[in-house]
């Protein structure tokens, strides 16, 4: 098989269209081939020299003769050989009789040597050097498992009949707090950074009914941890004529099947190369109220909110009694949520509200909102919010929004529990902090 | 048919799953439906009341006895009733017996009257209330056709062996030069809003070979014209092991013609609605040198790039030459490109870049880039450009990057050439500009 693209380079030289190293055991021995790759790394042996040739589908062994000189490690390079059996050769099959042609410049020394199986290094000189680093194949896993991810995740809600949207990033008011915000000098006045699409993708299930939304939000996050980012990649679900919440986390539960069968179909290969255990998403995911996580995390019962170390124990929890990695928390007191959650209609002190805790750690918010004009001047009243940074989104619901909710996944997180990454930024490609702004 | 969507609700009084308008006419007449959607227009006739019920897939007429009351135009409505056979109704079936419920309180009187067939109001007052406005069906077709086209772009980069990567908006330094950038108050310093992914992008084709990314881009830019917009949705590609920029080209035209296959295949309705005739996308697109196109365009032998007057006649010409929407331009002279762009080494006063002109409007700029060091150096000196701001970028390039190419499509003015918009501000759900930040 040579490139599935009809995009395929054919070497003006040779008129040979490129191999994938991928597809290299399935070539005829005895076949000319043209690879295109990078020096992963260069083998000087007495009698012989082994170039191992990477791609983004995998490696190839070349052999040539002792004393062959070859660039180093990193340099892009072309190589026509020919295709020859070998079982000790990765997949069976390596070049012989080749000719190695550089493509570019002799690459300087990368700051890790990326042909070592694992890298031991510690993450600042990975986050320095992100666009070397990450070519490692375990590294670029990560970002594999992230671009499959989003494949799931819009096919499924594409099928339900859900349109994709894009909204400013760009607003005139912070969206939901005046903190934590990015302000921008825009013409001469104040302009902020969208911490969430949540009041666009409100006010566009009234065009659309259902929404999607994939883009960065932006947190000016004042404190260093290793789960929050001041850039994120933010995946926003927003449906329109639900009943209730529940509705709501079974389109949820619906977008994680996607998500794991995405990784299924199109990064296998990087699954097998990290080793993963992919979760389980059950038909119906486990669900308790607010008020039995606090019992079972062993929190006092008016705790308003669940710490980490609550998100680790109903994690430890839910695997334990229903051989989960997720469980879903409902009914967060109203007044600890956002002011546009729906409080229960029963016993308004509870929010018609959900989290998502994947392995331990939230990924998912969600709820029903509030999709009436006069509810949520009562509920900025009572929270003792002004009302004229709200007016434009507020006042939109007086032209007729159906019951409606909605939920956001953090992209970098949901990478970060599938590969157990201590922290968030080993699967950024090119994180933002307090004190990180390059490369 | 009932919504294809496993989500689709049940009513909890009469467990009634959904019936889409669309899905109308296939209704066995007799049976009970329930419809939700919005109250689209009511018509009071002496024996007989109308309603029109809008939701996302179109309009349904149902009967109710004279002098029913009925909540106002845009208010969210669920309504049961028997499906009944009826030529003069849309699709020849409209409900009957039917009970009309508000899902919500009586909404307010829209800005516009969103019932009429079209909309006959100025552009300010459709985007002062975009939210409401683009509830109108001609509206909302349009953002069919962008994420329809977006499907499409992604299924055609998919299948040829991209990754999709997103790129930090918040970067450091600005990213091709320092004018129309804005700036972000960071944690105290000063931060920028990144006016394309390009140099990620090429730096991360040395991860990924292939890579595409579909985010929004910020551009201050300090005029307002009908073509050209703060904040926009960029469609960014980049390839590596290219032998030049005519593979790029051909890369790009399979991108296109797969943008106009998912319009036909998810946003066929849409199509229909705006009685659209979409763009033929031949095998290979008209192609001609920078000269030709000066000469076609009547403009001086040397003149440095294409006005939006050339380009105007270089789309007629295509038309009336090759019977194309789409004509290409390669070859732009390379002092007046991007300092990244490549020469044309037979002649170096060429480049190796091209625009593709849709209905005689650029639409995407494309090139072959630079990938030695060296040549990044020698450029920046040749064009008095400091090294310092750059110094991450170019430095990338000694670590291997292969000889690639890449292009970036504007997704509003690809719609807007679609439907012929002569204010791109049209085909923006939420535009920003010099005068505009909300809604």
């Amino acid at each position: 098989m040579t490139d599935s693209s009809a995009l395929a380079s054919t070497s003006s030289t040779t008129g040979l269209s490129r191999t994938l190293t991928s597809a290299l055991p399935e070539a005829t021995p005895g076949k000319e081939v043209r690879l295109q790759g990078w020096v992963h790394r260069r083998r000087e042996l007495a009698k012989v020299t082994f170039l191992i040739v990477r791609d983004r589908t995998g490696l190839a062994q070349v052999v040539l003769p002792a004393g062959t000189e070859l660039p180093p490690e990193e340099t892009p390079v072309e190589v026509v050989g020919t295709a020859t059996a070998n079982a000790q050769a990765p997949g069976g099959m390596e070049l012989t009789q080749a000719m190695v042609t550089a493509l570019s410049d002799p690459a300087d020394t990368p700051a890790v040597e990326l042909w070592r199986p694992t890298l031991d290094t510690g993450l600042p000189t990975l986050l320095d050097h992100a666009a070397t680093t990450w070519r490692h194949p375990l590294q670029r896993a990560k970002w594999e498992l992230a671009a499959a991810s989003l494949r799931g995740f819009r096919e499924t809600l594409d099928a339900q009949g859900f349109t994709e949207v894009q909204s400013p990033k760009l607003v005139e008011q912070a969206t939901e707090s005046g903190a934590n915000v990015f302000q921008v000098d825009y013409f001469g006045r104040s302009a902020y950074l969208a911490q969430s699409p949540q009041f666009y993708k409100q006010q566009l299930v009234g065009v659309f009914e259902r929404v999607y939304e994939v883009g960065p939000v932006f947190r000016a996050e004042p404190h260093d941890t290793v789960r929050h980012l001041a850039e994120y990649v933010s995946l926003d679900v927003e449906l329109a004529f639900v009943e209730d919440h529940r509705e709501v986390m079974a389109c949820l539960r619906d977008v994680v099947a996607g998500m794991v069968t995405g990784i299924q179909g199109y990064a296998a290969a990087a699954v097998e190369r990290l080793g993963l255990e992919l979760p389980d998403v059950p038909e119906k995911i486990p669900t308790i109220h607010f008020r039995e996580a606090l019992e079972i995390a062993g929190a006092p019962a008016d705790e308003p909110d669940l710490s980490p170390a609550h998100e680790r124990a109903l994690g430890d929890w839910a695997k334990a009694e229903h051989g989960s990695d997720l469980v879903l928390v409902e009914g967060y007191p109203t007044a600890h949520r956002a002011f546009y959650s729906h409080p229960d209609p029963e016993d308004p002190h509870w929010s018609r509200s959900f989290d998502l805790i994947f392995r331990g750690i939230e990924l998912v918010s969600g709820a029903q909102r509030l999709h009436r004009y006069q509810d949520y001047v009562r509920t900025l009243e009572q929270r003792g919010y002004p009302y004229a940074p709200y007016a434009t989104y507020v006042e939109a619901f007086k032209r007729g929004i159906p019951p409606h909710g909605g939920f956001a996944i953090g992209l970098e997180r949901w990478v970060g529990r599938l590969v157990e990454a201590p922290n968030i930024r080993e699967v950024t490609l090119f994180p933002r902090d307090l004190h990180r702004l390059a490369p």
